[in-house]
């Protein structure tokens, strides 16, 4: 590992400066992108993939490379020009496509575009807090996959024991997501997690000096880390030392590295070279100081070659031994780690034997308890937890261990009140294959909102999982009760979003979910007691069907979702039996399931120019494609507040006897 | 201030035991509420009404009393009770109403409901960040308002020099929302804000061990507070030196106060005293070892005297000195502080005279960044600014100050790379009688999302302003590209959301918030062109009007939004001039606005069956009450692609030529 850095430094600090030209003529050629952090941060990346990361550039998807978060993401320039000088299969002509749509070169990196890129970034913070959620399912792995002794090893080896590499700027460590991330990190004593901190004390806006005076060290000295600060940004040797003794850490590590943002250019050290192409004069000086040719995207195969040997040297050993001790653990050991390769899960949900007597009643919250305690049974890589909310969300799963520093073969998270920083380590653990959930009240989902869009767009399958799903939890007041949180999520592109009425549809939510390999997926459920309906499970993955049909003319529709389905079934009933007006009731677990359906099948649920209403402790948004028109909608669309169940409902006119009447008015 | 406290052991004990007593009958009777930290934090709130939270009971929002916020918010029912105790306008009967519909003293404090309550809190975190706002409010009012020497003065006196006291817990502290306002507070060494932390070590869950082992004091030592340890926290006069020691300070204090979770408790130390009411038994031997009654919501009354006493003693003096001073700031100052007093803004902004030619041509964020510099010439208390993104957002107002640490007189806030707490500080400058905005990306207005949707439950109001809001900004990515933010923000109670077209509806936008007293709003903005609309601002506030009628006969409606409404009106006369379809455009600028007007005028611009279109680059979510049907909808349901604007366009199906093909295959 420790090469001997210093005989080479000349020829390294011109791969380095080879990595800024490329990086700097495609800024320019996109007119577009972040010259700064080029010129910054290019030493940093270049000592860490040259000297540490282990990788494998042609298989790049190796199960236990060590990972690199870009969580300062608006350098993608520099990663990817950093990657082609690191052999990964990218092109000079990929390099020139930056930042044009259909490229392996997008704005900011994104996940599964570009061979290598392990964590799509951008929104700051996000990167740091999604490798902190890789660093405890690399922990995870490590701790759970340990060969025993054989004739091959006389001791237990590590099949896994991967880093995770990040490289953040100040912007991300202003961010609260990285604050929560890395108190979780210094909590946990993940020790496989190394931040370098570029540290410019510059930012879009201006120095620092207005808005970020702490000390940075410090702090993370607070929260539990090892800390080292490299004086000189520009020394290989010295950020090669630094690397080397977070390794040795029995703590995660920040090493804040001193550098100066736009490093070189005539507007070095300032806020105007953050965000905007440099002017060609201050290129071709730049170029001229760097001893680079001015023609754009030069580069020196000699140094590519170079860099890839270093790459190569440091990787190769690892990378061959591993593929020997994994055929030895899935020969020894007995849990199935087929998951790491995406393979089909097998086990059937359905068949499960639940046993719910007929007259099971039951918080949906407990029902679910149930379904998941079940689920971990079969699935040695389902892990989650709650943002300090599981003696509420009841996700805590019962015949598991809990996951501390002291013992990560568990597969239960105590996330602390850090609901973001749970969403943002959900994603790492879903990059890390875990089959993962998470769990607050759903009125917090706001709090998770930028980590569930990073999870949408990055085609992860995590499940989150929200209790307390509506007003009817009364007490708590308007603070703690959703409105607009079921729109804001069935808004989200890519995201399924269900609300389960009973325990079928929660098994065949959990059944559908498990299928699920590039959709997250949200669960709502309420804390009231619910009755079993006459469903089977199966009927969920249609998005929406009949759970009561009319008897014999059909005067109108009622679709609901959650507990409102058995107050619209009650609902029905009374209207036929009082009022003669004969209803028929549709489920909806899933809106965007049901959108999905035929064109067939939903106007057999939903004939046109039948009145139909909706029931739904929610805001309208979103379901006026649904009824007959405005007035049809049982909804809510103003805050809730504090009271016992009965007076909230009132209030908000959700009562069932207001309801029955503001159904009879619109019918009769 | 320093009373002689140990005189009176014995008594003030005592108040705080019948503090503890009340508390706890009131969570008893509602069958709900927090048991712990009425128990852990009792004598922390009676050491801060008692000896130094400046107020006056009868005049609760005297501007410049003493601001104190329970962030803890779940621990309402101590709240409450120590509020009674101290003479606020609470009645036993209202302590028997907790939790209860239509009380003053519901499940979380709220904001407007029970007098003398300054912030709703519930949300962990969002109290302590609200409180920084606080902060930072009352020392721009500090340092803004000197009396200046006169024959009453000979030297300038501060007529505002409030404090904000903040009450937290561990849960508090572990969201990432405290942090970001605490670094800023740091930054900017808000001396007049003083967290007293209710360090317990103990969550909803189970112990902290878990999940919070870092050093908090250490924490924010690093961060720039003054910190102090008191390590009995049932010791007024410890807790009473650790507040003048607070206020002393050159810099914002964290005051960690050790206690234990449920003190005296048969559950004392354990989660399971914080969330649910006690058992009689513990009840009972609890209220024994207080020496209280056993009676539910008994009282001393000579206790109560004790109490309000030791509140009037040490806040008479002010409050009465103060009124002076008040008077005498009216009279020598120039600058106009009525708006201190919710008197109206005396000032029109459609008669400011907007020189904009007729062939203005600018991107509508450089627009808008001309109408708030005319707003600020007019308005002294028009501060904000932006997440570290005022280069890109353009809020600086030109002709103001900044406001930092060593000047607090101007009106340009630096939050940093800190959304979250952003909206928060705007909370708790709202609520400091500031009009305020902030601004970022439309794609992060989810990170801003819970603090924006306690401004909506707070009715205040302040100004989001988002730039960069669709997928046209092109190059930065998915990431950066908003797509279901708008319906995220328009499915919120209360919140007013504009996307503005040109400059005159720009003007039409503000001149409208400006008149909001108690909804806050969003402003959409574009980075691209816009040239001007013949329309007049006044056209806003209907929400939507005819910004293009039809020639003659109505062919179809494009409703629009923003920089869409000139593609629409385009697309019209494209669609007229080559297929002779005579097509009406409508602008849309606020949805909620639109939907507040008469059944009349929505129908005369939106008849009903006539074909019409919503052309919105966003997503389709809630417009579907516009539209003839789902193939109508022109919106955007999918996240976008890293590309140039014309390339990002035509990804998504959104460049204009596809939008003509499409409504023209739809009106054929």
């Amino acid at each position: 590992m420790e090469l001997n850095i210093e005989k080479n430094v000349i020829s390294e600090q011109d791969i380095v400066s080879n990595i800024k030209g490329l990086a700097l003529d495609m800024i320019h050629e996109a007119k577009s992108g972040h010259p700064g952090i080029v010129l910054s941060a290019a030493p940093i990346l270049y000592t860490l993939f040259a000297h540490h990361l282990n990788i494998n550039t042609n298989d790049p998807k190796w199960v236990n490379r060590d990972r690199f978060v870009m969580s300062a993401g608006h350098g993608s320039a520099l990663l990817y020009a950093t990657m082609f000088m690191a052999g990964y299969d990218l092109t000079i002509e990929d390099l020139k496509q930056f930042r044009r749509a259909g490229s392996k070169t997008p704005g900011h990196p994104e996940y599964g575009v570009t061979p290598g890129v392990d964590v799509s970034t951008g929104p700051l913070g996000q990167g740091i807090a999604t490798a902190v959620g890789m660093a405890l399912g690399g922990k995870i792995l490590e701790n759970r996959y340990l060969t025993q002794p054989s004739n091959r090893f006389d001791k237990n080896v590590k099949v896994f024991d991967h880093y995770v590499y990040v490289l953040c700027g100040d912007g991300d460590l202003m961010e609260g997501i990285s604050y929560e991330a890395s108190s979780f990190a210094g909590a946990h004593q993940l020790n496989n997690l190394i931040v370098l901190y570029d540290s410019n004390r510059v930012s879009l806006d201006g120095t620092t000096d207005h808005t970020f005076t702490e000390n940075v060290r410090e702090r993370f000295a607070a929260l539990g880390w090892h800390t080292e600060y490299v004086k000189d940004g520009n020394s290989i040797s010295e950020i090669n030392k630094a690397i080397i003794s977070a390794k040795k850490s029995s703590k995660p590590t920040l090493i804040e590295i001193h550098t100066v943002l736009g490093d070189g250019s005539l507007l070095e050290g300032t806020n105007e070279v953050h965000g905007k192409p440099l002017t060609n004069e201050d290129l071709y000086q730049l170029k001229e100081k760097l001893h680079l040719s001015k023609e754009p995207f030069a580069y020196s195969d000699f140094l590519r070659n170079e860099m890839i040997r270093k790459v190569t040297e440091h990787s190769r050993k690892r990378y061959d031994e591993w593929a020997s001790e994994y055929q030895e653990i899935k020969r020894l050991s007995a849990t199935n780690i087929d998951y790491l390769f995406d393979r089909e899960i097998p086990f059937d949900l359905k068949k499960c034997n639940f046993m719910f007597a007929p007259d099971y009643k039951e918080e949906l919250r407990n029902t679910n308890a149930e379904v998941m305690r079940v689920i971990a049974q079969h699935l040695p890589n389902f892990v989650g937890g709650s943002a300090d909310l599981a003696s509420s969300t009841k996700v805590h799963l019962q015949e598991q261990k809990d996951i501390s520093r002291q013992d990560f073969t568990g597969s239960n998270i105590w996330y602390g009140v850090r609901e973001h920083a749970m969403g943002a380590i959900m994603n790492g653990l879903a990059l890390t294959k875990f089959r993962t959930f998470g769990s607050t009240f759903l009125a917090f989902a706001d709090y998770m909102k930028p980590a569930m869009r990073m999870s949408a767009l990055m085609h992860l399958n995590p499940t989150f999982i929200f209790t307390h799903d509506s007003i009817s939890i009364g007490s708590d007041g308007p603070t703690h009760q959703p409105i607009e949180q079921l729109a804001m999520l069935r808004a989200m592109p890519n995201m399924y979003v269900f609300r389960p009425a009973d325990a079928n549809e929660i098994i065949g939510t959990w059944d559908f979910i498990l299928q699920l390999k590039e959709r997250p997926s949200t669960i709502a459920l309420s804390r009231s007691e619910a009755p079993l309906l006459n469903v089977s499970p199966e009927m969920v993955r249609f998005g929406a069907y009949i759970v009561k049909k009319e008897e014999k003319q059909l005067h109108g529709i009622i679709i609901a979702t959650g507990t409102e389905v058995h107050t619209a079934i009650r609902i029905a009933h009374i209207l036929k039996e009082k009022e003669g007006l004969d209803i028929r009731v549709i489920s909806m677990p899933c809106m965007e399931l049901f959108l999905e359906q035929t064109e067939e099948y939903r106007k057999t649920l939903l004939p046109t120019g039948v009145r139909t209403f909706v029931i739904e402790a929610g805001s309208s948004f979103g379901w006026h494609q649904f009824v007959y028109n405005q007035s049809y909608l049982l909804t809510l669309d103003q805050f809730g507040t504090s009271g016992t169940k009965d007076e909230v409902l009132a209030y908000a006119h959700f009562d069932q006897d207001t309801l029955i009447q503001r159904i009879k008015e619109r019918l009769k």
